[in-house]
């Protein structure tokens, strides 16, 4: 399986959890590549939430999210009215939720370890919970 | 020009209006199709209000959509917490957006003639005024 459809798969998986609350829709964005607008991977919503997630899947133990991604999801959310979130999803593991404030920024990029989603990383069930 | 990739250009269209109001931020949905949750063709936004918009976009004087689209747009947008609408997009005129409660309901689905759109429809401008 391509890269990308991977990638698709696990935002699938996502939305398919949002749906599966009862209380959450959610979204894939189309075409993040063929317009110049900044967008997320996914969007989810309920009546009073809403949630821009940018979705990182990898075999590998880090994810990494260019500056750019993470500049992107913060503009888009913001003039959406919607929360930023990274989705993390490593293999054999649930899907954790980080802040931007939570990301390690290294010289080029963003990384995200395993250790590090653990740790500071929100759940799926903590995600969504009523604030 | 096939009617699928007329459609996509008559939406991102209409994301490019969102966006160049500087207020709004708009998303193309994806993969209707393939998953089995009701979505919208976009999601528009800003800090205080969301819209769900199924786009129809025709060379005719009449626009139909399904009682199965109608259906999906009045659920997603109660599950998203978002204004359900209908974009339509007659050659050679402007947007018009359209209540479901203006849709004329015919015995097999909606329709939406453009006379109706012009005396019910709002144009863009009246679509983001704040309210």
């Amino acid at each position: 399986m391509s890269r990308k459809s991977k990638g698709i798969g696990a935002e699938r998986e996502l939305i398919h959890l949002f749906w599966g609350t009862n209380k959450w829709s959610a979204i894939r964005v189309a075409g993040s590549g063929s317009m110049k607008y900044p967008c997320p991977d996914v969007v989810a919503g309920n009546n009073i939430r809403k949630l821009a997630i940018e979705c990182k899947s990898s075999k590998d133990t880090n994810q990494y999210l260019t500056k750019e991604e993470v500049s992107q999801l913060k503009k888009f959310s913001s003039k959406f009215g919607a929360e930023p979130w990274i989705g993390v999803r490593f293999d054999k593991f649930k899907w954790f939720f980080m802040n931007i404030e939570d990301l390690k920024e290294t010289d080029k990029n963003y990384v995200i370890s395993l250790e590090s989603a653990k740790s500071k990383g929100l759940l799926f069930e903590e995600l969504i919970e009523d604030k």
